[in-house]
């Protein structure tokens, strides 16, 4: 046994795992590369332990130990990550957070709830929800993802066109730091105190911090909740109805446009062939939500869309987080996996169909096509799906670089952003430069160094490996 | 002419200044403190020189040369901040970005507009109105205050309930950081690209770069904009109407509540003497406007609101932002100030009353009031006024830290947050630990000592001075 792993047994006892099927369970999150690789007998290596602190006191405690034996310290929330935030080397400490599990409070004239970090994202939701409350942050991946995975991802919600994204939500945090102190902010609506630290750590992806608690704004659950569906010629015109109606003031709780081929693929019954297939949910009080319905009828009309079935909404409410697992695609030979980015309105077309464009033409290319799921005042995510079966299975991890990388050329040189709700991880973060710039990646290290200057909280995430040593 | 002020004018000609009258204006800010101490002949000194760049590039050399020097520079926008967040000493250079002024691009399509960080914030509101837009920004300060000091000081406007405060405005900024490289943040709508970059200087009062450019997301002039008014038996009835209206889901655009005081000093003619005023401004499209107006009449009446005369809204429209100077005041012995704190529903209405309690113990002590002017789903801003006339001149600067103390020890006490929107300057340096933790304050000079580690740039503004040697 390692010393590091004496002392931390030392220091927290049964909390240290070291058997082999606990460690081969957090060797990686659910990025598709890192399972390919596992498929091939040459996934992420097996850590040297797995720590599940049950207490703040622990975790700090366990940070604590790993930076005096100078030893990587990788958090694991729910593992539901798609980017590779978590890919463990052999000399690593995986910290899990499974034993910070829970809700610590819940307010229902403050509408606020705090939940350890650990707590599943729809046990939480599940939970406030049998309050008459709802956190309304709806992640596809709510079913497997941790609340501090949530927030460390800066996570977005099928529901974030009226309800913001998880920074939007988030009261207050419970930190442990790099050396070990414990962070709390204050719990007030809004500060003007400084930089708002919150902000440091959403995002984080594991890299300043560990987030213990998590204390959020809460909303009662609507009292109106009503689907709307429509379609148009194209996806151009359906973006234009969706900046049409953020433009006037109307705030769908959901907003989604499909491309042709996602709309046939989803919406057969609904959806005329080769038409784009918007739907969209409203919630709030009634006498809003009538007048949100009437108001986007009289827009969506006035630019070409059709009125179709509601009904389809309700359809997709209940289906929309049934998505199959990478396997079975892998076992064929077929690579696949999602690309999610932002854009201001004028380059959501053009992105669109450069990134399509470059995704069929790579080698192997199945299927290429996006939906919009994310809305604002100045633009809109766009969130591509490519499947692909090279003619050599050797080939289907170069044929993934490829995709990504026709993507995210067409992203970058249409002006836009290369990730809207995914992280970085390691799929990205050889091209965050192009988000942030060189000032940008030298501001990030800076923080970096500064909080955990032995690079010791999960190296080779978020931030590209440096040549000129960190 | 000292050999900082000789090297600037090699590097940046007749950008440097170094007339008395030039220095003499740059000083401080609105602090009501400073303005004390200068009509009592003790206030800030006069700086070296002021630099009033013209160019991203200037600002990039202003600060090389002060760096290379070892000169502190404080950045100077509109001079409205009202903290004391701008006090020059004798050493310093005053940064202004006077000559970084006027609108960049503004972009109708996408809802953005770029505006240099100079620009006066009333100059730029009159520039986008004149396109059918609005940036939605109005904190009373608009007609002094520059953009970049919006940004700055993390400001709130006026119409904050529906249109969020400044952060919930800005798509990107143009930062010039400590040691002179440029960044430009991406514009796109939403990123989940690690930390947050733009929070690192929203919020930071100059001490952790100087902004030069900001781009808004912007709305469209709104359709409607409806005035409404209600008033309640006292405030906590009306907080708790305020409540109501939030948790709900309507969203007027502005919600002010007054204390008895302040609605019977500010609306004798429609306020019943004793009883809490609310004017509520509902903007949008017509239709959500005459739904708003409905739900928000239905709830204030079940909870005891009685309708009163909307037109007191256009009125307070129109003067809102008339405020006399403090000089007038000073000079008759009296010290006056405003506070603005934030708190959670629970907390609002005990910590008034607390901090009511407290200001009227302070000997002079001539008025202590308050209104709620910003609205969360959880919770609320109070802002409290006071005025006291110590029986000898000696002792305004001690009845000012008085009142101070009195409010924000109930604050504190409380639970509540110490600062809404004015920021921490000086008056609430010392302070700041108790909003954000001693692990706060060490994370925050982490920060700053990393970006900024010889204390260059605002040093004695948002961060106490250490004792242990920053």
């Amino acid at each position: 046994m390692s010393q590091v792993v004496e002392r931390l047994r030392e220091g927290l006892g049964d909390r240290v795992k070291v058997d082999e099927a606990t460690r081969d369970a957090h060797r990686r999150d659910w990025w598709v590369l890192s399972e390919l690789q596992d498929l091939q007998g040459r996934g992420p290596e097996r850590p040297l332990a797995v720590v599940e602190p049950q207490s703040v006191e622990e975790v700090s405690r366990t940070l604590t130990i790993c930076r005096e034996a100078r030893t990587h310290v990788v958090t694991y929330g729910g593992g539901s990550g798609v980017c590779g935030g978590i890919r463990s080397e052999a000399g690593d400490v995986i910290l899990s957070t499974a034993g910070l599990s829970g809700l610590v409070d819940v307010d229902d004239h403050n509408l606020t709830a705090t939940f350890r970090a650990g707590t599943n994202g729809l046990a939480a939701e599940e939970e406030i929800q049998s309050h008459g409350l709802t956190i309304g942050h709806w992640p596809q991946s709510i079913g497997l993802a941790s609340v501090g995975g949530l927030v460390a991802t800066r996570s977005a919600g099928q529901f974030s066109t009226a309800y913001g994204n998880i920074e939007d939500m988030i009261l207050d945090l419970e930190v442990v730091l790099p050396d070990g102190q414990v962070l709390r902010t204050r719990r007030t609506p809004r500060a003007s105190a400084g930089p708002d630290l919150r902000h440091l750590f959403l995002g984080s992806e594991g890299t300043l911090g560990v987030i213990t608690e998590a204390t959020f704004s809460l909303r009662p659950l609507p009292e109106a909740s009503r689907g709307q569906a429509f379609h148009f010629t194209d996806l151009d015109a359906g973006v234009e109805g969706i900046r049409r109606i953020l433009r006037d003031g109307f705030r769908p709780a959901v907003v989604r446009l499909y491309d042709a081929k996602e709309s046939g693929r989803n919406f057969p019954d609904d959806c005329p062939d080769g038409r784009s297939f918007l739907i969209l949910l409203h919630e709030g009080p009634e006498e809003l939500v009538a007048a949100q319905i009437a108001g986007v009828a009289k827009r969506c009309a006035e630019i070409g869309g059709t009125e179709a079935n509601a009904a389809t909404v309700d359809h997709w409410l209940g289906e929309r987080n049934n998505v199959p697992g990478f396997d079975v695609f892998l076992e064929k030979g077929i690579i696949l996996d999602t690309i999610e980015i932002a854009s201001t309105w004028e380059h959501v077309a053009p992105i669109y169909r450069a990134a399509i464009a470059g995704l069929e033409k790579v080698d192997g290319i199945l299927s290429a096509s996006a939906h919009t799921s994310h809305a604002y005042r100045s633009g809109t995510n766009l969130y591509f799906t490519f499947l692909a079966r090279p003619a050599e299975r050797e080939a289907m991890e170069a044929t993934y670089h490829a995709c990504w990388r026709s993507v995210l050329d067409a992203v970058v040189a249409g002006g836009g952003g290369i990730a809207h709700h995914h992280g970085i991880g390691r799929v990205r973060s050889g091209r965050l430069v192009e988000e942030v710039g060189p000032v940008g990646i030298d501001l990030l290290r800076t923080v970096k160094r500064a909080l955990d200057p032995d690079d010791l909280l999960n190296p080779g995430a978020l931030l590209p490996a440096s040549t000129a040593g960190a």
